[in-house]
């Protein structure tokens, strides 16, 4: 490693961190440290505009991982390994980005789901459990933040209310969760009804991470405003209350689609598609289907969970689905 | 602006270049100060691996003019919009970015290609000449750099070699230059024969940057190492001595294409338009169809100087060009 290199390094807030924690030692996700560190990227975080609100797309990292036999349910593993190849990556691997957003709408700086939580950031070696680090590179201090906005209960978007020490992550924040979620995952008799493995994992998460805020959270409804400017639209499927939003400001607008797809590689291009986290994978199509034909339609500026970092994209019709066409990096704030 | 908004853009190095800039005053460069000061985005720069060689593209930022009636020379400008305009952009504008390289081979920092310079910095209010404010927050010191490649000698390419002073930007590396596109600019005759207007700009421009040197250059070779690992590729037609280069590290290799094409939603998608800044334009589109048809086959990486940050790529056939399909954003280094 040359000195440049080694200064790069140690000049990003990642690599302090990891350096920190290092030295920190034994706190309790330390010590379920294991992987090996990655080298960081530059900051994580990109800004653009909507209207008059200020949009922040902040990196959580990312997950890479061998593919599996069955990530996608409905199609074989050469299919789906042959659809990454032919973008040019490795067909062997699969790479899921994360990315909560920040936006500031009304004097209200608002997170829009929260990463897999700075206790995932020590286990992973620095892939993922990035949002922190890089939200406070943003600029922004999380005890300013003043609400949180959930779309979905899976770990990835609300591991990150949670400090590693199990505390509240932005202590001062309304937390807004969407009703029908709340209901479903808090409901004892569907906990005991759900299958073993994966699901009583999740319905352990969900109690796990909510307990420690001392359940202190907004349900919200349905197509109703959450904060100003941000319309939440039921899109289930992915879990039974899975919300997307519709941003707008002026004439702008801007669709957050939460987890109406998984990556866009391939389950934009290929909407029939069914990723194994689907909870109901039909009603998940069908959502997906009615979402993607009218943002194509209407040209309207997407941004996606798990689209490549900064995750903000437009949507083109193909012969059999879309294709995402990412917003041009801008080197300025626009 | 929010209290979050103004902190997120001051802890920003572009900001603090600009408010230090501005309370300067009366530098070379400050006199020529007009445009209004854009906001700044978040730090422009991106790293990966090409096997043993970190490379680092760092971005100089980008030129948004109204698109002109003859961007391209051989294209009518409603078709030039309906071709923005079909990739989701503005079709009344055009955005040129800029990035130049920073690669690390065999304990080496080399800059490939300087950008639009530090007085361009305050002349567009931030919008372009960020290259040396990001190879900073890249962690790279420019006193350590230990070459500077120069692909070509328009002023996009060549104008960071000096400070706003018009002293060397990159005090203790060796500035390399292609022979034949030195031979050309730095030809009396071909000054005197060249017509006025941009062409006369362009003379006077290199001499001045050279001159700021003391004509202190290497002249390099096509179709030779110019750093290790680093070789020159003869690309000529959009000046008589345009240069791409093939780094190439193991089983590992990146095509970088210098201006092979300007932006790509443009070129790429139609090798056959010709851009205004062509010297010789049928040239540089026999140049350009014999690289890309060579790249695409090949599947190499690529990365272009005029195309959206960080401006690596791939090229997909399609049925009368090339399609550039960015790589997706690691937030960890690979």
């Amino acid at each position: 490693m040359t000195e440049a290199t080694r200064r790069g390094l140690l000049g990003s807030t990642l690599a302090s961190t990891l350096a920190a924690a290092a030295l920190a030692g034994s706190g309790p996700s330390a010590a379920a440290a294991g992987a090996a560190p990655v080298e960081p990227q530059a900051p994580g975080f990109y800004r653009y505009r909507v209207g008059d609100v200020r949009v922040t797309a902040v990196t959580d990292g990312a997950n890479t991982m061998p593919l599996p036999e069955r990530f996608v349910l409905n199609a074989d593993r050469a299919d789906v390994s042959a659809a990454l190849t032919a973008d040019f990556r490795d067909g062997a691997t699969l790479t899921v980005p994360f990315t909560p957003l920040v936006i500031e709408t009304a004097g209200r700086r608002v997170v829009i789901d929260t990463g897999n939580g700075e206790a995932a950031f020590l286990a992973s070696g620095g892939a993922v459990g990035q949002f922190h680090t890089n939200l406070k590179a943003a600029g922004f201090d999380r005890a300013a933040i003043d609400a949180v906005v959930i779309s979905h209960f899976h770990g990835d978007h609300v591991n990150g209310l949670l400090t590693p020490e199990g505390k509240p992550a932005f202590p001062n924040a309304e937390i807004l969760v969407p009703e029908p979620e709340w209901a479903y995952w808090m409901d004892d008799g569907a906990m005991s009804r759900a299958p073993a493995g994966r699901m009583q994992d999740g319905f352990r998460n969900v109690r796990r991470v909510f307990d420690g805020l001392g359940r202190k959270v907004t349900p919200y409804a349905w197509e109703r405003e959450v904060v100003p400017g941000l319309t939440a639209q039921g899109t289930p499927g992915h879990t039974p209350g899975h919300t997307a939003f519709l941003l707008a400001s002026g004439r702008d607008s801007l669709f957050v689609q939460s987890d109406v797809t998984n990556v866009p590689v391939l389950f934009a291009r290929h909407p029939g598609w069914h990723v194994m986290y689907d909870q109901d994978p039909a009603m998940a199509e069908a959502t997906r289907r009615r979402v993607y034909d009218r943002i194509a339609t209407d040209r309207t500026l997407l941004q996606g969970f798990h689209y490549p970092f900064p995750a903000a994209a437009h949507l083109e019709r193909t012969a059999d689905g879309y294709r995402e066409v990412l917003v041009p990096w801008s080197p300025v704030l626009r």
